[in-house]
């Protein structure tokens, strides 16, 4: 792993040589931005989800961490079954030894490449919510379907009264129909829990009633919004709970803050009482807005550009919140188009980093 | 080129077999999301730009691009001088020849990568604003500096006050100080052009104070917003303006829209009217907020998720915009941090995919 010298120059741990007399390589020593897993916290989160969600009956998202080695860690805690939302990260998995059970939990009208991975021994299961995705998926190779269901959010899925027409066609073209799933993405992340409570069970109460028209064994959806108010799906679709960010940490749920992006202050400005860090745009998903600062404490962020934090001082106080050279803790507002922009995670227990996951399964 | 088949297929040109009869790759035979460029109008913005700024008064910005490819076009149109945002940027440019002249726009505490680009033959310049970037430059083998002043935007740069002392501080460490940069970031974005004028002129009014006290032949700032508003730079540092976005298209400038991102629709409900297409928060910028649709025209963005756009129909109408297996066509909201989403961007004329630039220049 490339270290940067500098920080335990800074910290007068070494003269800025290569420190062959310390085998760790601290948080400190990394080269910035970079993001960080607390190990600990991961498998906090782990645990507490399969208490809930034991074995095949939880199939991990994978688009929320795009990694196989996050991946082998949630299977050797039993969960092999996992579902995807690109055909790369279906490729990827496979390819790791990870095809136990894969779900494209998407729609694709070119089904060939995931034809590949069945012929490899992959068992592969596709969503279709239409005669052109029926088509691809027999076409490609496929032979294993999900009828994907319209529950209330404005995305993919058939209208819920087709299900079980869509199923018959399914099966005509020589594919085996598992069942049925339907995400909840509206619902998710309501923060009143009662509101997600209610309309969660509308939602599922339109998968179930399609799901006696597919039949099948299989009830897919949910997310890491829903783990606990989700009493239909056979299997929950979660991936955010592993890391967490902002915007799952309002819903009050017991999953830790687990991923932090982390980066060094490169810039103060004295007369203005701001630092710049070197964590930006191309590091951070901005869709549900501004990232937070776990360190310096009470610091606000002002401006996030490309490749620029500015940081301003805690309320009410007017000089620069850190010192050139200091590291600052950023929590993403969004954990999956976060994570879709770095090559790695890095793993740390305490101040030690002990492991690299990298993200291998990004793009296309 | 991997080609999706079906598009050619569905358009009645082939029977979903290789079509080596035909060598042209068009458009519509791309996987999908897919960085589209318009070659020509790429051309045109890049004529436009050099009849104000020929030469090496134009410092592209790779950080917009990121592509050593595309940076071979605007060298071969006379532009060798580059300033970048980050080292990897720095590296992959050195690494593809483009070192003539390379600025690192940018503040770091550990240079020795580009002291290994210096070694390696290249030109390299640093900004510095503070003792601490002095010293690392010094420290890390580089020889050229700037000095970076604050004109205003909150991010890096020293206080306009103390650009003459660090110029002395960086000749007493035995740097060669090449001038000053100063970016008026807060200005090349306001849509009143006679604000971004006066707001523009103050800032540069800072930057030549700052340029007198420090010395040295060059002066570089600017932006794309700001290209025939500032009279003050020797060269400017410029790349939004070469592919563009719909954040630059609101300033009126005479550059074109070279950028799209092309997506295929995969799912529509009938009942609720919408259209889901196959781009989404992983291929998208979303600082500057939703991006804008081109085709089909009239159709509104209502929903970004990770890997979908939810459209729906034009104003007053009630049926899906699209159907299952057209294309259609984003614009993102900002540019910069679209593209460092991508593996790649295709080059075309009218339909015809004529090449593939790398984004080789992503992460650090």
């Amino acid at each position: 792993m490339t270290t940067a010298r500098t920080c335990a120059a800074r910290r007068g741990t070494c003269d800025g040589r290569p420190r062959a007399y310390r085998d760790a390589v601290l948080i400190d020593d990394l080269p910035t931005p970079a993001l960080v897993v607390d190990l600990d916290a991961f498998d906090r989160n782990v645990a507490t989800m399969a208490a809930r969600w034991p074995g095949a009956t939880l199939r991990p998202h994978v688009k929320a961490f795009k990694s196989t080695a996050l991946a082998r860690r949630l299977a050797d805690a039993g969960h092999r079954g996992f579902c995807c939302a690109t055909i790369r990260e279906m490729e990827g998995m496979a390819a790791a030894g990870l095809g136990d059970d894969l779900l494209l939990a998407n729609e694709v009208l070119d089904a060939r490449r995931l034809g590949v991975l069945v012929e490899g021994g992959a068992r592969i299961t596709v969503a279709v919510d239409s005669p052109e995705t029926i088509a691809a998926a027999a076409a490609g190779g496929v032979r294993e379907v999900l009828i994907d269901v319209c529950v209330g959010l404005p995305r993919c899925g058939c209208v819920p009264a087709d299900a079980g027409g869509l199923a018959e066609q399914a099966r005509a073209a020589g594919l085996m129909v598992r069942g049925v799933m339907g995400y909840e993405g509206h619902v998710v992340g309501l923060e009143d829990r009662a509101e997600r409570t209610a309309r969660g069970d509308e939602s599922m109460a339109v998968l179930a009633a399609a799901h006696e028209a597919v039949g099948g064994d299989v009830v897919s959806g949910g997310g890491s919004g829903t783990w606990d108010l989700n009493h239909t799906v056979t299997e929950l679709q979660a991936g955010s709970f592993l890391l967490g960010d902002t915007a799952y940490a309002k819903l009050g749920m017991p999953f830790e803050q687990a991923l932090s992006l982390v980066g060094t202050v490169i810039s103060v400005n004295r007369e203005g009482g701001w630092a710049v860090a070197d964590v930006g745009l191309k590091s951070l998903g901005m869709d549900h807005g501004k990232p937070s600062l776990a360190e310096p404490p009470g610091a606000r962020v002002w401006i996030t550009s490309d490749e620029h934090l500015t940081i301003g001082p805690p309320k009410g106080q007017a000089d620069p919140p850190a010192r050139i050279g200091d590291r600052v803790r950023v929590i993403p507002a969004h954990v999956d188009p976060t994570i879709a922009y770095h090559e790695r995670m890095y793993v740390t227990r305490g101040d030690e980093v002990v492991d690299t996951w990298p993200v291998d399964l990004r793009n296309w």
